[in-house]
Protein backbone atom coordinates (compact mmCIF):
# COMPACT_ATOMS: atom_id res chain seq x y z
CA UNK A 1 0.00 0.00 0.00
CA UNK A 2 2.74 2.49 0.88
CA UNK A 3 5.15 1.45 -2.23
CA UNK A 4 8.42 2.63 -1.63
CA UNK A 5 7.62 5.17 0.35
CA UNK A 6 9.04 6.06 3.41
CA UNK A 7 7.08 5.92 6.77
CA UNK A 8 6.13 8.13 9.34
CA UNK A 9 5.06 6.35 12.88
CA UNK A 10 4.94 7.74 16.26
CA UNK A 11 5.21 5.71 19.74
CA UNK A 12 3.09 7.64 22.23
CA UNK A 13 5.37 6.19 24.92
CA UNK A 14 8.59 4.16 25.40
CA UNK A 15 6.49 1.23 26.86
CA UNK A 16 5.29 0.66 23.23
CA UNK A 17 8.85 1.05 21.53
CA UNK A 18 9.55 -2.46 21.30
CA UNK A 19 6.32 -3.00 18.46
CA UNK A 20 8.34 0.44 16.59
CA UNK A 21 11.78 -1.00 16.17
CA UNK A 22 12.61 -0.20 13.04
CA UNK A 23 16.45 -0.39 12.90
CA UNK A 24 16.86 1.45 9.28
CA UNK A 25 14.83 4.65 10.58
CA UNK A 26 15.36 7.84 12.09
CA UNK A 27 14.35 7.97 15.73
CA UNK A 28 13.78 11.33 17.21
CA UNK A 29 13.65 11.59 20.50
CA UNK A 30 10.73 13.75 22.11
CA UNK A 31 10.37 15.11 25.79
CA UNK A 32 9.33 18.87 24.79
CA UNK A 33 8.87 19.58 29.00
CA UNK A 34 11.76 20.36 29.58
CA UNK A 35 14.55 17.17 28.98
CA UNK A 36 14.80 17.82 24.60
CA UNK A 37 14.34 21.52 24.79
CA UNK A 38 16.93 21.53 27.15
CA UNK A 39 19.57 19.90 25.33
CA UNK A 40 18.98 21.54 21.97
CA UNK A 41 18.99 25.07 23.90
CA UNK A 42 22.52 23.34 25.49
CA UNK A 43 23.98 23.15 22.07
CA UNK A 44 22.77 26.45 20.93
CA UNK A 45 25.02 27.61 23.83
CA UNK A 46 27.75 25.83 22.71
CA UNK A 47 27.86 22.77 24.78
CA UNK A 48 31.02 20.32 23.24
CA UNK A 49 28.68 17.42 24.52
CA UNK A 50 26.36 15.91 26.57
CA UNK A 51 26.34 12.28 28.20
CA UNK A 52 22.55 11.77 28.83
CA UNK A 53 22.40 9.59 32.35
CA UNK A 54 19.38 8.13 33.85
CA UNK A 55 20.18 8.08 37.92
CA UNK A 56 20.97 10.51 40.13
CA UNK A 57 24.12 8.07 41.13
CA UNK A 58 25.81 8.24 37.60
CA UNK A 59 24.88 11.81 37.66
CA UNK A 60 26.86 11.91 41.40
CA UNK A 61 29.92 9.81 40.03
CA UNK A 62 30.62 11.79 36.74
CA UNK A 63 30.56 15.15 39.11
CA UNK A 64 33.00 13.53 40.77
CA UNK A 65 35.30 13.12 37.99
CA UNK A 66 34.90 17.05 37.38
CA UNK A 67 31.86 17.03 34.64
CA UNK A 68 29.46 20.03 34.81
CA UNK A 69 26.34 18.07 36.03
CA UNK A 70 22.56 18.55 35.76
CA UNK A 71 20.37 17.39 37.92
CA UNK A 72 16.98 17.84 40.16
CA UNK A 73 14.15 15.49 41.18
CA UNK A 74 10.61 17.33 41.31
CA UNK A 75 11.83 20.60 40.71
CA UNK A 76 14.63 20.86 43.43
CA UNK A 77 18.30 20.88 42.25
CA UNK A 78 20.56 18.17 43.41
CA UNK A 79 23.53 19.53 46.24
CA UNK A 80 25.98 17.74 44.15
CA UNK A 81 25.11 19.47 40.70
CA UNK A 82 25.71 22.60 39.14
CA UNK A 83 22.38 23.02 38.25
CA UNK A 84 19.13 22.15 37.59
CA UNK A 85 16.87 20.75 34.18
CA UNK A 86 15.49 23.79 32.81
CA UNK A 87 16.42 24.72 29.79
CA UNK A 88 17.21 28.46 31.21
CA UNK A 89 20.18 26.99 33.40
CA UNK A 90 22.27 26.00 29.70
CA UNK A 91 24.12 29.39 30.02
CA UNK A 92 27.11 30.11 27.39
CA UNK A 93 29.37 31.54 29.84
CA UNK A 94 29.01 28.43 31.57
CA UNK A 95 28.46 25.74 29.04
CA UNK A 96 30.70 26.64 25.97
CA UNK A 97 32.94 24.64 24.94
CA UNK A 98 32.27 21.75 27.80
CA UNK A 99 31.03 18.21 28.29
CA UNK A 100 28.37 18.22 30.55
CA UNK A 101 26.09 15.43 32.22
CA UNK A 102 22.21 15.63 32.00
CA UNK A 103 20.11 13.34 34.42
CA UNK A 104 16.90 12.34 33.06
CA UNK A 105 15.46 8.72 34.04
CA UNK A 106 12.96 8.77 31.19
CA UNK A 107 15.30 11.17 28.59
CA UNK A 108 17.99 8.15 28.82
CA UNK A 109 15.61 5.22 28.74
CA UNK A 110 14.32 6.45 25.35
CA UNK A 111 17.56 7.21 23.97
CA UNK A 112 19.03 3.59 24.78
CA UNK A 113 15.72 2.39 23.51
CA UNK A 114 16.68 3.40 20.10
CA UNK A 115 20.37 3.29 20.01
CA UNK A 116 20.39 0.67 17.22
CA UNK A 117 18.56 2.61 14.74
CA UNK A 118 19.97 4.43 11.65
CA UNK A 119 20.08 7.35 13.54
CA UNK A 120 18.73 8.52 16.99
CA UNK A 121 17.84 12.55 17.26
CA UNK A 122 16.64 14.85 19.45
CA UNK A 123 13.70 16.68 19.02
CA UNK A 124 12.36 19.95 19.89
CA UNK A 125 10.22 22.91 18.41
CA UNK A 126 13.31 24.61 18.67
CA UNK A 127 15.07 22.73 16.03
CA UNK A 128 11.59 21.13 14.42
CA UNK A 129 12.94 22.44 10.32
CA UNK A 130 15.96 21.35 10.87
CA UNK A 131 15.20 17.97 11.65
CA UNK A 132 12.53 17.72 8.89
CA UNK A 133 15.41 18.66 6.31
CA UNK A 134 17.81 16.41 7.84
CA UNK A 135 15.27 13.09 7.56
CA UNK A 136 13.70 14.59 4.23
CA UNK A 137 17.40 14.28 2.73
CA UNK A 138 18.76 11.09 4.05
CA UNK A 139 15.34 9.75 3.03
CA UNK A 140 14.35 7.40 5.68
CA UNK A 141 11.74 6.13 7.62
CA UNK A 142 11.02 8.28 10.73
CA UNK A 143 9.89 6.88 14.38
CA UNK A 144 8.52 9.66 16.42
CA UNK A 145 9.26 7.96 20.22
CA UNK A 146 7.56 10.04 22.77
CA UNK A 147 8.78 10.04 25.89
CA UNK A 148 5.65 10.54 27.63
CA UNK A 149 5.20 10.42 31.33
CA UNK A 150 5.81 7.32 33.34
CA UNK A 151 5.00 5.07 30.58
CA UNK A 152 2.14 6.99 29.66
CA UNK A 153 0.70 8.91 26.51
CA UNK A 154 1.29 13.11 27.49
CA UNK A 155 -0.06 15.83 25.36
CA UNK A 156 2.55 17.87 24.45
CA UNK A 157 4.89 15.05 22.78
CA UNK A 158 1.93 13.93 21.09
CA UNK A 159 1.26 17.45 19.41
CA UNK A 160 5.38 17.67 18.51
CA UNK A 161 4.96 14.62 17.07
CA UNK A 162 2.10 15.73 14.80
CA UNK A 163 3.94 19.08 13.98
CA UNK A 164 6.80 17.23 12.61
CA UNK A 165 4.94 14.51 10.50
CA UNK A 166 2.62 17.26 9.53
CA UNK A 167 5.56 18.95 7.60
CA UNK A 168 7.18 15.40 6.86
CA UNK A 169 4.01 14.29 5.13
CA UNK A 170 4.40 17.18 2.83
CA UNK A 171 7.46 15.61 1.28
CA UNK A 172 5.45 13.49 -1.65
CA UNK A 173 8.25 10.90 -0.88
CA UNK A 174 6.30 10.19 3.05
CA UNK A 175 3.55 8.73 3.79
CA UNK A 176 1.88 6.92 6.83
CA UNK A 177 -0.60 4.00 7.44
CA UNK A 178 -0.06 4.45 11.41
CA UNK A 179 -3.57 5.20 13.44
CA UNK A 180 -1.08 7.71 16.05
CA UNK A 181 0.25 9.66 13.61
CA UNK A 182 -3.35 10.55 12.04
CA UNK A 183 -4.69 11.42 15.77
CA UNK A 184 -1.58 13.47 16.65
CA UNK A 185 -2.00 15.29 13.07
CA UNK A 186 -5.54 16.28 13.90
CA UNK A 187 -4.93 17.41 17.82
CA UNK A 188 -1.61 19.58 16.12
CA UNK A 189 -4.24 21.12 14.27
CA UNK A 190 -6.63 21.86 16.87
CA UNK A 191 -3.65 23.20 19.08
CA UNK A 192 -1.63 25.15 16.74
CA UNK A 193 -2.93 28.45 16.71
CA UNK A 194 -3.01 28.42 20.76
CA UNK A 195 -0.60 26.10 21.69
CA UNK A 196 -0.92 27.93 25.09
CA UNK A 197 -4.09 27.51 26.15
CA UNK A 198 -4.37 24.41 24.63
CA UNK A 199 -1.57 23.17 26.18
CA UNK A 200 -3.15 24.01 29.76
CA UNK A 201 -5.06 20.75 30.19
CA UNK A 202 -1.75 18.85 30.31
CA UNK A 203 -1.07 16.99 33.21
CA UNK A 204 2.92 17.86 32.92
CA UNK A 205 1.86 21.80 33.06
CA UNK A 206 0.02 21.12 35.68
CA UNK A 207 3.06 19.51 37.46
CA UNK A 208 5.51 21.97 36.55
CA UNK A 209 3.32 24.93 38.03
CA UNK A 210 3.01 23.13 41.06
CA UNK A 211 6.84 23.44 41.54
CA UNK A 212 7.00 27.04 39.80
CA UNK A 213 8.60 25.46 36.70
CA UNK A 214 6.17 26.56 34.26
CA UNK A 215 8.25 29.41 33.01
CA UNK A 216 9.37 27.58 30.46
CA UNK A 217 6.30 26.18 28.75
CA UNK A 218 6.29 29.18 26.10
CA UNK A 219 9.90 29.17 25.23
CA UNK A 220 9.39 25.18 24.97
CA UNK A 221 7.00 26.03 21.97
CA UNK A 222 9.39 28.02 20.14
CA UNK A 223 10.10 27.14 17.10
CA UNK A 224 12.87 27.07 14.73
CA UNK A 225 15.30 28.91 17.44
CA UNK A 226 18.14 26.88 15.66
CA UNK A 227 19.65 24.83 13.30
CA UNK A 228 21.16 22.61 15.34
CA UNK A 229 20.39 18.71 15.95
CA UNK A 230 22.00 16.90 18.77
CA UNK A 231 22.66 13.21 17.75
CA UNK A 232 23.25 10.20 19.57
CA UNK A 233 27.69 8.72 19.16
CA UNK A 234 28.15 6.00 21.37
CA UNK A 235 26.75 6.71 24.98
CA UNK A 236 27.11 10.80 23.97
CA UNK A 237 25.18 13.53 22.52
CA UNK A 238 26.97 15.88 19.84
CA UNK A 239 25.84 18.15 17.07
CA UNK A 240 25.22 16.48 14.08
CA UNK A 241 28.29 18.45 12.42
CA UNK A 242 30.54 16.69 14.81
CA UNK A 243 29.35 12.81 14.13
CA UNK B 1 -6.52 17.91 42.79
CA UNK B 2 -9.00 15.91 42.23
CA UNK B 3 -10.71 15.79 45.63
CA UNK B 4 -12.85 12.87 46.36
CA UNK B 5 -14.08 12.85 43.10
CA UNK B 6 -13.78 9.63 40.49
CA UNK B 7 -11.42 9.37 37.97
CA UNK B 8 -11.90 8.72 34.54
CA UNK B 9 -8.53 7.12 32.83
CA UNK B 10 -7.68 5.47 29.25
CA UNK B 11 -5.29 3.38 28.30
CA UNK B 12 -4.51 2.97 24.91
CA UNK B 13 -3.27 -0.56 24.45
CA UNK B 14 -3.06 -3.42 26.75
CA UNK B 15 0.75 -2.81 26.59
CA UNK B 16 0.12 0.23 29.11
CA UNK B 17 -2.18 -1.50 31.31
CA UNK B 18 0.35 -2.21 34.19
CA UNK B 19 0.41 1.79 34.69
CA UNK B 20 -3.05 1.81 34.68
CA UNK B 21 -3.82 -1.39 37.21
CA UNK B 22 -6.59 0.18 39.96
CA UNK B 23 -7.91 -3.21 41.38
CA UNK B 24 -11.28 -0.82 42.92
CA UNK B 25 -12.06 0.48 39.06
CA UNK B 26 -14.62 -0.72 36.57
CA UNK B 27 -12.82 -1.92 33.82
CA UNK B 28 -14.32 -1.46 30.21
CA UNK B 29 -13.01 -3.60 27.42
CA UNK B 30 -12.97 -1.88 24.14
CA UNK B 31 -12.34 -3.62 20.31
CA UNK B 32 -15.14 -1.80 18.38
CA UNK B 33 -13.85 -3.17 15.04
CA UNK B 34 -15.09 -5.81 15.96
CA UNK B 35 -15.08 -8.29 19.27
CA UNK B 36 -16.71 -6.30 21.68
CA UNK B 37 -19.29 -4.97 19.25
CA UNK B 38 -19.85 -8.59 18.39
CA UNK B 39 -19.99 -10.06 22.06
CA UNK B 40 -22.68 -7.58 22.89
CA UNK B 41 -24.50 -8.52 19.53
CA UNK B 42 -24.40 -11.82 21.20
CA UNK B 43 -26.16 -10.91 23.98
CA UNK B 44 -28.60 -9.03 22.39
CA UNK B 45 -29.41 -12.16 20.21
CA UNK B 46 -30.04 -14.09 23.88
CA UNK B 47 -26.94 -16.08 24.10
CA UNK B 48 -26.56 -17.34 28.04
CA UNK B 49 -22.58 -16.87 28.10
CA UNK B 50 -19.25 -16.47 25.87
CA UNK B 51 -15.88 -17.71 26.64
CA UNK B 52 -13.21 -15.51 25.08
CA UNK B 53 -10.38 -17.66 24.10
CA UNK B 54 -7.15 -16.54 22.78
CA UNK B 55 -5.82 -19.16 20.77
CA UNK B 56 -7.32 -21.65 18.17
CA UNK B 57 -6.49 -24.47 19.77
CA UNK B 58 -8.19 -23.38 22.57
CA UNK B 59 -11.37 -22.60 20.30
CA UNK B 60 -11.17 -26.19 18.57
CA UNK B 61 -10.91 -28.06 22.30
CA UNK B 62 -14.23 -26.48 23.33
CA UNK B 63 -15.37 -27.19 19.85
CA UNK B 64 -14.52 -31.04 20.79
CA UNK B 65 -16.90 -30.62 24.02
CA UNK B 66 -19.64 -29.52 22.27
CA UNK B 67 -19.49 -25.60 22.27
CA UNK B 68 -20.89 -23.41 19.47
CA UNK B 69 -17.50 -21.97 18.40
CA UNK B 70 -16.74 -18.41 16.55
CA UNK B 71 -13.27 -18.20 15.13
CA UNK B 72 -11.79 -16.95 12.07
CA UNK B 73 -8.29 -15.67 10.97
CA UNK B 74 -7.69 -12.64 8.60
CA UNK B 75 -11.69 -13.01 7.71
CA UNK B 76 -11.49 -16.94 7.45
CA UNK B 77 -13.49 -19.30 9.24
CA UNK B 78 -11.55 -22.11 10.74
CA UNK B 79 -12.85 -25.16 9.47
CA UNK B 80 -13.74 -26.58 12.58
CA UNK B 81 -15.98 -23.13 13.79
CA UNK B 82 -19.69 -23.02 13.55
CA UNK B 83 -19.12 -19.08 12.30
CA UNK B 84 -16.60 -16.38 12.12
CA UNK B 85 -15.77 -13.19 14.12
CA UNK B 86 -18.33 -10.92 13.06
CA UNK B 87 -21.38 -9.17 15.12
CA UNK B 88 -23.62 -10.68 12.07
CA UNK B 89 -22.69 -14.02 12.76
CA UNK B 90 -24.62 -14.31 16.28
CA UNK B 91 -28.23 -15.06 14.77
CA UNK B 92 -30.54 -15.95 17.10
CA UNK B 93 -31.99 -18.95 15.99
CA UNK B 94 -28.35 -19.97 16.53
CA UNK B 95 -27.11 -18.92 20.15
CA UNK B 96 -30.10 -18.25 22.03
CA UNK B 97 -30.01 -19.99 25.54
CA UNK B 98 -26.34 -21.43 23.92
CA UNK B 99 -22.76 -21.04 26.00
CA UNK B 100 -20.72 -20.15 23.25
CA UNK B 101 -16.67 -19.55 22.92
CA UNK B 102 -15.46 -16.51 21.06
CA UNK B 103 -11.59 -16.29 19.53
CA UNK B 104 -9.90 -13.09 19.95
CA UNK B 105 -5.93 -12.92 21.01
CA UNK B 106 -6.42 -9.34 21.75
CA UNK B 107 -9.80 -9.39 23.17
CA UNK B 108 -8.84 -12.28 26.13
CA UNK B 109 -5.34 -10.67 26.76
CA UNK B 110 -7.29 -7.49 27.34
CA UNK B 111 -10.20 -9.44 29.34
CA UNK B 112 -7.64 -11.30 31.60
CA UNK B 113 -5.06 -8.62 32.19
CA UNK B 114 -8.26 -6.79 33.81
CA UNK B 115 -9.68 -9.54 35.79
CA UNK B 116 -8.00 -8.45 39.22
CA UNK B 117 -10.43 -4.89 38.87
CA UNK B 118 -13.88 -4.36 40.50
CA UNK B 119 -15.68 -5.25 37.11
CA UNK B 120 -14.73 -6.13 33.93
CA UNK B 121 -17.03 -5.22 31.47
CA UNK B 122 -17.48 -5.28 27.80
CA UNK B 123 -17.87 -1.70 25.99
CA UNK B 124 -19.89 -0.96 22.51
CA UNK B 125 -21.45 1.93 21.11
CA UNK B 126 -24.12 -0.64 20.76
CA UNK B 127 -24.55 -0.66 24.89
CA UNK B 128 -22.76 3.23 25.32
CA UNK B 129 -25.61 4.92 27.16
CA UNK B 130 -26.21 1.33 29.52
CA UNK B 131 -22.02 1.45 30.39
CA UNK B 132 -22.64 5.06 31.64
CA UNK B 133 -25.77 4.69 34.00
CA UNK B 134 -24.13 1.41 35.39
CA UNK B 135 -20.44 3.30 35.93
CA UNK B 136 -21.93 6.17 37.36
CA UNK B 137 -24.77 4.38 39.94
CA UNK B 138 -21.52 2.16 40.78
CA UNK B 139 -19.76 5.48 42.17
CA UNK B 140 -16.62 3.76 40.88
CA UNK B 141 -13.10 4.68 38.63
CA UNK B 142 -13.23 3.76 35.22
CA UNK B 143 -10.62 2.43 33.09
CA UNK B 144 -11.32 2.70 29.69
CA UNK B 145 -8.91 -0.31 28.10
CA UNK B 146 -9.20 -0.20 24.31
CA UNK B 147 -7.78 -3.02 22.90
CA UNK B 148 -5.63 -1.34 19.66
CA UNK B 149 -4.10 -3.41 17.16
CA UNK B 150 -1.18 -5.26 18.22
CA UNK B 151 -0.06 -3.82 20.87
CA UNK B 152 -0.59 -0.44 18.98
CA UNK B 153 -2.81 3.10 19.33
CA UNK B 154 -6.06 2.34 17.52
CA UNK B 155 -7.87 5.01 16.16
CA UNK B 156 -12.00 3.46 16.40
CA UNK B 157 -11.18 2.47 20.18
CA UNK B 158 -9.87 5.47 20.87
CA UNK B 159 -13.00 7.35 19.77
CA UNK B 160 -15.08 5.31 21.43
CA UNK B 161 -13.27 5.55 24.63
CA UNK B 162 -13.75 9.50 24.09
CA UNK B 163 -17.33 8.80 23.34
CA UNK B 164 -17.36 6.83 26.86
CA UNK B 165 -15.45 9.77 28.83
CA UNK B 166 -17.26 12.51 27.57
CA UNK B 167 -20.65 10.87 28.76
CA UNK B 168 -18.70 10.02 32.22
CA UNK B 169 -17.62 13.38 32.66
CA UNK B 170 -20.86 15.14 32.43
CA UNK B 171 -21.67 13.81 35.94
CA UNK B 172 -20.11 16.04 38.79
CA UNK B 173 -18.61 13.57 40.80
CA UNK B 174 -16.75 12.55 37.49
CA UNK B 175 -13.16 14.37 36.84
CA UNK B 176 -9.92 13.30 35.01
CA UNK B 177 -6.05 14.42 34.89
CA UNK B 178 -5.28 11.89 32.25
CA UNK B 179 -3.69 13.54 29.07
CA UNK B 180 -5.25 10.22 26.91
CA UNK B 181 -8.72 11.39 28.33
CA UNK B 182 -8.25 14.85 27.01
CA UNK B 183 -6.73 13.36 23.93
CA UNK B 184 -9.63 10.75 23.25
CA UNK B 185 -12.16 13.71 24.14
CA UNK B 186 -10.73 16.50 21.20
CA UNK B 187 -10.41 13.37 18.84
CA UNK B 188 -14.62 12.35 19.44
CA UNK B 189 -15.37 15.98 18.95
CA UNK B 190 -13.68 16.09 15.52
CA UNK B 191 -15.14 12.83 14.29
CA UNK B 192 -18.51 12.60 16.01
CA UNK B 193 -20.79 14.11 13.24
CA UNK B 194 -19.16 12.18 10.52
CA UNK B 195 -17.74 9.18 12.37
CA UNK B 196 -17.80 6.97 8.93
CA UNK B 197 -16.12 9.20 7.18
CA UNK B 198 -13.65 10.11 9.80
CA UNK B 199 -12.95 6.54 10.44
CA UNK B 200 -12.27 6.07 6.71
CA UNK B 201 -8.26 6.48 7.65
CA UNK B 202 -8.50 4.37 10.48
CA UNK B 203 -5.98 1.36 9.61
CA UNK B 204 -8.56 -1.68 10.54
CA UNK B 205 -10.90 -0.15 8.65
CA UNK B 206 -8.74 -0.74 5.49
CA UNK B 207 -7.50 -4.11 7.18
CA UNK B 208 -11.46 -4.92 7.21
CA UNK B 209 -12.06 -3.96 3.57
CA UNK B 210 -9.43 -5.90 1.89
CA UNK B 211 -10.77 -8.95 4.01
CA UNK B 212 -14.76 -7.83 2.47
CA UNK B 213 -15.40 -7.13 6.47
CA UNK B 214 -15.87 -3.88 6.23
CA UNK B 215 -19.96 -4.47 5.81
CA UNK B 216 -19.69 -4.19 10.24
CA UNK B 217 -18.26 -0.54 10.52
CA UNK B 218 -21.47 1.34 10.63
CA UNK B 219 -22.75 -1.39 12.47
CA UNK B 220 -20.51 -1.19 15.23
CA UNK B 221 -20.58 2.72 15.24
CA UNK B 222 -24.89 2.65 16.21
CA UNK B 223 -25.28 3.40 19.33
CA UNK B 224 -27.20 1.91 22.46
CA UNK B 225 -29.29 -0.92 20.56
CA UNK B 226 -29.16 -2.27 24.08
CA UNK B 227 -29.06 -1.80 27.83
CA UNK B 228 -27.54 -4.94 28.48
CA UNK B 229 -23.40 -5.76 29.62
CA UNK B 230 -21.54 -8.32 29.64
CA UNK B 231 -19.57 -8.49 32.77
CA UNK B 232 -16.59 -10.66 33.67
CA UNK B 233 -17.56 -13.71 36.25
CA UNK B 234 -14.60 -16.24 36.51
CA UNK B 235 -13.77 -17.13 33.08
CA UNK B 236 -16.65 -16.32 31.32
CA UNK B 237 -19.08 -13.12 30.56
CA UNK B 238 -22.42 -13.40 31.09
CA UNK B 239 -25.09 -10.60 31.42
CA UNK B 240 -24.58 -8.12 34.32
CA UNK B 241 -28.24 -9.35 35.24
CA UNK B 242 -26.77 -12.50 35.80
CA UNK B 243 -24.12 -12.06 37.76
Amino acid sequence: MTGNKRKVEICFTPALYPDFRNDDAIVVIVDILRATSAIVTAFMNGVKSIIPVATLEEALAYKQKGFLVAAERNGIVRDFADFGNSPYNFKKDVIEGRDIVYSTTNGTHCIMLARHSFRVLIGAYLNLDALVKYIVNENRDLVVLCAGWKNKFNLEDSLFAGALSESLLQHENYTTICDSVHASLDLWNLARHSIMSYIEKAAQRHRLKNNNLDDVIEYCHTPNLTSLIPVLKENCLVRLNDL
